[in-house]
């Protein structure tokens, strides 16, 4: 061995904690940065290694909404690194039967979170390779057993940390259970006899436009070209909300002001507007899991 | 000395500084996060040192609450590790008599702030174990002296900064005071001939219950049992303001809607719900020093 | 060459990158923090370099505001060193003719901004030395370029991560630009037959005290003393809004409650407030480049 393997070899195995851990931890609530939980639990990843990437999906997930969790994750994860480890605590049964999880992507993205349909669009964009429950004797931050445990710090900061940080394999988070994970049903888009259902994911809240599941593939069984009408029906836990006709148009100044109109928005699925006014407020339409679009061509 | 000490020597001091110093820094202010001041704050702090490790505890104390600054600061200091700088800028009196100190705890945490009561909780907590003032001459931002001086800038996040890269020791932040902070007076959690008094340190803003200061041990005193009756007064600089009966549960459907009890919160202290409702919003009940609460046994 | 120097001069390269790249990238848009918006444009960052510094200015620009965004540029800039990156997205004209470019102040600070106004101020203050126009062939988050591109996240947050990581010089941005931007045109303080114009950039909303931009030195031409009475107009795109006339004092507690005053701010600059009241509600004033004051000395 030459002279100058060991100082190489030694300096190596020094600085390979500074080199070897590039794995993002970000952080997702419904808390809000008013109080102090935010920052405890940040304080605890903080404590489980230093050099540890912290970041903010937000926390400003409406209080318990599960589903609004679940977009906002299948929104940002795809930008982020594989290896990345989100934590994702809205949780409105505490203390309930739902299972604390690690959930890892085929993507190698990994979420620590309840199993409460958090992970519903992930589990359907990214697929599920593995899913182990979070065994809370083994993670739990040391001295946090003792009556009142808050999980999103005591074991949710505390694992994910600990998986980002490389301190702790994903093999040691817990048993191994089936690769599946809560989902809530919600409408699928589907084209079937001239008619296409689908589901409201989200508001294009800043305008009030009604963004639809609905993508250019399943639209194309309609056959539509611009100008076409629309017959447009939205649905409330299947009761009829909204029932009306509007144009298929690129642009809102295809139609008059305060008119309907159907077209493209910019993740390329279909929506709904009014010209200079707010559709979602007029008609009272929100979104979630349990709203329905039908829409077929007049 | 073999050839290849040299090396291995130099090289490490080369990288001291990335491995020396992981202490983290984390700011409390009443800015909100609307315009610069914040992201100011951080820019003169990533000028002290760019490994800095620059954390938020809130920006969203309500404006000149001093009290709320000093919960939020209890809440969450022991999480983070010993050695973390917290700079907290809530501060009434700008340009009055009161310090600006660097306030050490007994468990080794560092507190940048004005000494205008801020650190009450902490000090009750935590500890004091020295107080330095800052030396505003040499602990201030260089070229920032000129006429406006914006201390939350340029004195506290600079000092902080500074402490936790690791670039000045804490005997350098100025003239030693007496290891003591202005505490906020307010009412202790006591128990005497059947009667148990407790402050309203903050409100669970959520769901409108009134949490008190009334640890499980204080509530001994009163030897109650599930299903035992409460009177509770709520005063208001010692002005009633609620006065009631309820009944002690372990949970809110142990009475009817509507109907007020009392319960063992998630932090074990004693508070107060109306079950389906919002118990402070009904009675106007706030939180802070100057709110105390008298329970007895009926 | 002697036996230890190889291993040394290989660890320094090996090293690197984690010493050579100390810029931070500081984020401004007008999203809001409750969508993935910016979340994802982090981890677009933080793809291109784990060791990336990643800090917000804010995120609570009003929607659109471009004289909003210019504004909390400029009152921060100065607080970040040489080197750093922002990026500020507020973009009313997305796929317009506005062009999209990284600027270089005299300061050596970045800017990655549609050229909008957005760089009206910074030009001002800190002077521009140099400007590219963002070649999107080369800058684009690779995969991004299908359908939709969200331009804060595909091109500004990804080129803005690659210069602050070193991954690409500015020469790489794409071509030169003549060194100037797009100034949105306002009334700077002057000076001129005993009247003095100027510009209300923003309010101090918490308390609605008008903030103009009229400086210590513009001030002088009125030789006022403490006590001279003002005639002070506030005009909106030249139409008067407001006329009075108020005493120029040190303090409010100068005039009675409820009466005008002017006074310098934390800025050094004319201001003018209503004692215990708010000026800008009372007389429905705004702030941006269409407001305009004059003010002479009675």
């Amino acid at each position: 061995m030459k002279p100058f393997l060991l100082p190489l070899i030694i300096l190596c195995f020094y600085f390979t904690p500074l080199n070897a851990q590039q794995k993002a931890l970000v952080l997702q609530t419904d808390f809000g940065l008013k109080d102090g939980a935010v920052s405890a639990m940040k304080g605890v990843a903080f404590g489980v290694s230093p050099e540890l990437k912290i970041f903010d999906l937000t926390h400003e997930i409406p209080a318990y909404n599960i589903w609004e969790a679940a977009y906002r994750l299948q929104q940002t994860a795809a930008y982020w690194p594989a290896g990345t480890v989100f934590v994702s605590v809205v949780d409105p049964g505490v203390g309930s039967a739902r299972k604390s999880v690690v959930a890892q992507t085929k993507t190698g993205h990994f979420f620590v979170t309840p199993d409460n349909g958090t992970l519903t669009l992930i589990a359907e964009n990214m697929g599920i390779s593995a899913v182990r429950e979070i065994d809370e004797q083994r993670n739990r931050l040391p001295g946090s057993s003792r009556s009142y445990t808050f999980h999103g710090r005591d074991v949710y900061a505390y694992t994910g940390a600990r998986l980002a940080a490389g301190v702790m394999p994903f093999d040691s988070v817990g048993p191994l259970l089936p690769a599946e994970v809560l989902r809530i049903p919600y409408q699928q888009a589907t084209a079937a006899n001239g008619v296409i259902k689908g589901n409201i994911p989200i508001l294009d809240v800043q305008y009030g436009n009604v963004w639809t599941n609905i993508d250019e593939n399943t639209l194309k069984a309609l056959r539509l070209g611009y100008g076409d009408r629309l017959r447009v029906r939205i649905l409330h836990n299947n009761k009829p909300v909204y029932s009306g006709e509007m144009p298929y148009v690129t642009t809102f100044a295809g139609v008059k002001e305060g008119q309907p109109l159907a077209y493209q928005n910019s993740l390329m699925n279909l929506s709904f507007a009014l010209n200079m006014d707010n559709f979602a407020a007029r008609h009272k339409i929100a979104s979630g899991p349990e709203w329905t679009v039908e829409i077929s061509k007049r």
